[in-house]
């Protein structure tokens, strides 16, 4: 698998499960209707966690332009491979979101609030404001990839520095962590924390006859878009900074 | 333990903790009513690992004729041992959906609803569609034999290539994967993803004599054997495909 | 710290958290109240991993004169350490309970129902059912020991069968495995498994001072501690069948 | 990363989780509201696991004066290093309230209780009572203090002694004991549990200019510094004795 497919792989599953979740908390006639905040948070946090598993010894599973940006500004991933990661990312995320609808279909047409149909492709703010709404998905996004810097592997501490790869185990970290930022720190804006995840099912949205849909919000669009740019280049910098 | 024994046990784990669940969430007088969705992914999750914790090391813990034939597909399990493996999973889970029907039969009793009743034993639709029922069992085992393919062992990276199992902390990331399939993928069809899971409770939903129970509702019962099979199918071929 | 302090001591954090989330559960003005089965069951798991983190290295743990019994019908434990180790276990689990009280004193004068006090010391079943409340411990209790049996630690699988202690990661599978069979199989009587769990607080209750206390269920009070013995040696019995 | 900057990032990370969990389940018009106590002990572990993560190779992640102070007293940190270690502690504490602040303003702004906009900064009691607050929060830092005394490492067991760290998955067991402490015995005061996590973030409530604010409970303030000091004391002093 080369890393290109990896990340679209890992992207697609990832906004499958994450999609999948908020279809099932808030569409009519789920099963899982009204699993709650909980629920919503541990499944996307499960959702990173599978991206993690399939992605990880293929390309490191990003699965997030945020990441990918971070990486680079930090040194820790080429520039030359920045565009095909993100490009990998959206067309993931939009593969991911387009699985969802298919899936919840009968169930996006029992629903009557559009912006009920629409919350299952992109986040919103529970309180409008420019200024603080990109507050939000900075501080989010920073925790995440400050985060990424700092995950370490297993290792054997005998002095030859022999480095243990924990294999699938090692996706636990970077799902709790997400975990846990969704928990805390996502009741402002729905922590997009992600532009791939927000602006790809976005699209995606627009895109699709979804009966009854009202528009795309695209004046919102750039918020979760700039803010996780904005929040990884800072982590970054404050990585390098450290030392 | 042979594996033939390791599937049975697997299996009848899996089924008694994922039935009981069912039963604890929605049979009436049980202490963990309204566990909610969020109660019977976790606990459909743990079961996956007990399950696989006992069995894994004696038969890989399949515990799954939709994982059997995957991997037959994919190359990574002979298929001389595909028929024995499946026959042991479909024993296993008529053996465990029997003890929750032992531990739970008060309840049963304390329940007037029919359909409640069959819905600890085998899984229903929210929105019956064959199509996207279909859909949704194909997409839910996708991603769980797709994970399976991937999942991989602790190892030491020294060159050496040495492998390190992990022991029972090994069957953590496939219960992670179940968690996150139920919480995500489960809102439509209740996420059978596993022939023996369904059929095999199904079976004995209509053998027992439970008091007052409906018919077995054996016109949707091919969609969580076929869905399964078709899902694991596909995710076997593009584990070929990717190489 | 010798085997017989460390049964006490892990013994006493599991009631001590196990007690406590029920007290936070059930008792009024509690900052938990209505946490439900979810919160339960999971700190149920929770105060196994304590009690095992803190005991597993120095008497692996057992915190339950079932495991203890059942690990020396299966021929993994000597008898003769056998009555220390359940007088340790009693010990601590009535050390843990009356902390459990101490801090929880307020919370039980707040609360009228004399049955909600008592079901913070001890379980009771939802339909007292001799038989069956008899087969809910004994099943509840022969998956735990059955695990016990079955638990594998790393290893380093290079042919050299160096063993890798994974140390406080180690406790997960037990809690794990605990977390499960509350979720699932506690619905019935409430999952005692653990005649230590169950008798020792109940001399407690019995003993404290506790204000408009009722009667401390003496009548069902073997059931919570034949079960368990029962489901323990059935789990040895097998696993030495099985070989 | 010194040791300074790594429990200043590393404390303000915890509290940046752990208010925010708060301020999502108890602000108005939080996408989170009613998360319930799961939601708030689930996050308040998992926002120890990113504080670990992030300060754990570099100062060992404390994070916490009575962990600091507890681990002086057993002998395993230096005298030399406490002041420091808990200026540093409270500098994170009072950043990580202050990003919660600045995240979350305008949902501070659409709630009236001003006990409740408080709650998002420190803790208080269910039921004041000067003797059982201050044993509520002796007993949870207890048992907190006392585990990391008796965290182990993984080792390679086959005589060589070698040591294994886990990496960011060796994060893992703080953040579950302090879940199950939150879940257990944090019905009656709220858990603090940590000095600088409590009268950090009231001296930041007292300081900021929020609308509506009520007084910053001081009478209260000296409970969950002086609880946690003396139950950490504990823990190191039967750690001492049983050697």
């Amino acid at each position: 698998m080369t890393p290109f497919i990896a990340e679209i792989i890992g992207t697609a599953l990832l906004i499958l499960l994450g999609g999948g979740i908020v279809a099932n908390d808030i569409l009519n006639k789920t099963i899982g209707k009204g699993s709650g905040w909980m629920g919503i948070t541990t499944a996307w946090g499960l959702a990173v966690f599978v991206g993690v598993v399939v992605a990880g010894p293929y390309s490191g599973a990003h699965l997030n332009p945020a990441v990918t940006l971070g990486l680079a500004v930090g040194g820790l991933f080429p520039w030359a491979d920045v565009p095909t990661y993100i490009a990998a990312e959206f067309i993931g995320a939009m593969i991911g979101s387009s699985l969802v609808y298919v899936m919840y279909k009968d169930h996006f047409d029992a629903t009557e609030d559009p912006t009920v149909k629409r919350a299952v492709f992109c986040t919103a703010p529970a309180i409008p404001n420019t200024f603080r709404n990109m507050m939000s998905e900075i501080i989010g996004t920073f925790v995440l990839v400050f985060c990424v810097f700092y995950f370490s592997e297993a290792e054997i501490s005998d002095g030859s520095g022999t480095k243990v790869g924990l294999g699938s185990i090692g996706a636990i970290p970077v799902a709790f962590v997400v975990w846990g930022i969704g928990l805390s720190l996502g009741g402002t804006t729905g922590y997009a924390i992600n532009p791939a995840r927000d602006l790809g099912p976005r699209i995606v949205h627009a895109l699709l006859p979804i009966k009854g849909k009202t528009h795309s919000n695209w004046s919102y669009s750039w918020i979760p878009v700039l803010g996780p740019i904005i929040g990884a280049v800072i982590a970054a910098l404050l990585f390098l900074i450290l030392g």
